[in-house]
């Protein structure tokens, strides 16, 4: 079997090196608008050739990784699949793209969430064994082909993760709260941080916390912009949330109210009895 | 010389171990109020012995690692102490402690925050080699006396920590926005969370982000309380930047100003640039 990877990124490139190990292909193609990623995608070995589209879109399995919108623009341009073909699309949003596949490749379509990233971009940010260990979410599969879904999952168990099913729309929900809430609380902080203090204050002062929280802030905008305006309701919804429970800690140190701040921080607290 | 730990917590327990390492005293004494930390402190070997408090005054140099709070009513309770004792508090928010240290033994005491710490506490927390390659502030020094700041300093370095100094007032303005904004943030995430989603699907969904998120919202209500009561107003003045950080994201959400939205990524992502 062949593979190919449209989109050499981090999410891509580490696929293309999780596929090599495995052994299941014999030959693992690339295709990255970016004329520079492919370059970069070949010189670290992350596949075996740059293709064009139509020479991509013969693969037998055909990886999915670029950014969400892009994503949807890839999808509509596929002509020639055929009937035995799997494609795996690896994007962290997925109504919106499970909405956009024509009908008569739906079948073709394995959806799927790796639980596995850093915050670093592009073919240079490609790490060995980033998906080994992980989660991947199957979403809406009972919309796959029997056979698309059965290679997926040999494929992802390969490369070492476990998988869990769930319905697109809950995936949106909580991956919302999870995920995506996470990286806009990231980026919020690093730029009150900035515009508040002096690099070498931050770098006088800074702990573990600060670096932890602010890692996430270092994301890819682009990628991060798509998986908003795909999840966005979702989002905003969180947001109503999270700004409550920091209105809340405002009041309580407002009023002094030290003994109920306490219980807040240990209802936090109870993330330990499961983390 | 002889040393003596007040509070045998994260840090004071650390303390114990990376002062044995230094071989510069003969013994290293500690003081908790809990007696089980006394016994804990002692099965690991992170203090020789435990001794009342009039024998910890006694000690030629002696470590304040308790809450802040209590940190307060410790300094109030010091009769004793010589004029060549060295009191080193380690607390992480400083104008309050400097303000409450009687006149007659302000030499005595060397204001210190060890940039270093982790979400656990208490004495199993304790880890050896917790301050090594790590800053150190020392606050007011010019307050404090000459041969005290060199014996702290000597003993900083020989456990390996970087000295810088800084006022005491605008230590807790910074530190608000590196350390204090990140701990409100991270329990809060914490709490919006844990009240919107199973404990199964966080689990199933959880990726580095997450994690790194809500590592800190772990840490200690006690001690957080403390630094809260103390550095309150510091405090209350970044989550009020924050709220606009998070409130100007949701704007451009709302609105679908995905340019704009990109930029504030980009400037958060400016952190890469010296982090």
């Amino acid at each position: 079997m062949q593979a190919g990877i449209i989109g050499l990124g981090l999410i891509g490139g580490s696929m293309g090196l999780a596929l090599r190990e495995t052994k299941m292909f014999k030959r693992i193609f690339g295709f990255d608008i970016n004329p520079l990623h492919c370059q970069q995608a070949l010189s670290l070995g992350l596949v075996d050739e740059c293709v064009d589209f139509n020479q991509i879109q013969e693969c037998d399995v055909i990886f999915l990784a670029t950014p969400l919108e892009a994503m949807i623009q890839v999808i509509k341009q596929f002509k020639t699949i055929a009937k035995t073909t799997t494609i795996i699309d690896l994007g962290g949003a997925k109504e919106k793209i499970i909405a956009s596949i024509p009908k008569k490749i739906r079948k073709n379509f394995v959806c799927a969430h790796p639980m596995s990233g850093t915050e670093n971009f592009g073919p240079n940010a490609a790490l060995q064994g980033l998906f080994d260990g992980k989660i991947v979410i199957l979403t809406d599969i009972e919309q796959s082909g029997e056979f698309q879904v059965a290679l997926a999952k040999q494929i992802f168990v390969e490369i070492g993760m476990r998988i869990i099913k769930m319905d697109s729309k809950d995936h949106d929900k909580h991956i919302a709260f999870i995920s995506h809430l996470p990286h806009i609380i990231s980026f919020a902080l690093a730029n009150t941080v900035l515009s508040q203090e002096e690099p070498q204050n931050i770098l006088a002062l800074i702990g573990g916390g600060f670096k932890d929280m602010s890692r996430i802030a270092k994301s890819s905008p682009i990628m991060w912009r798509d998986v908003f305006i795909q999840n966005k309701e979702n989002l905003l919804d969180c947001i109503d949330c999270f700004e409550k429970e920091i209105a809340r800690a405002k009041t309580l140190l407002q009023n002094k109210d030290w003994e109920e701040l306490v219980k807040w921080m240990a209802k936090a607290n109870t993330l330990h009895d499961f983390l």
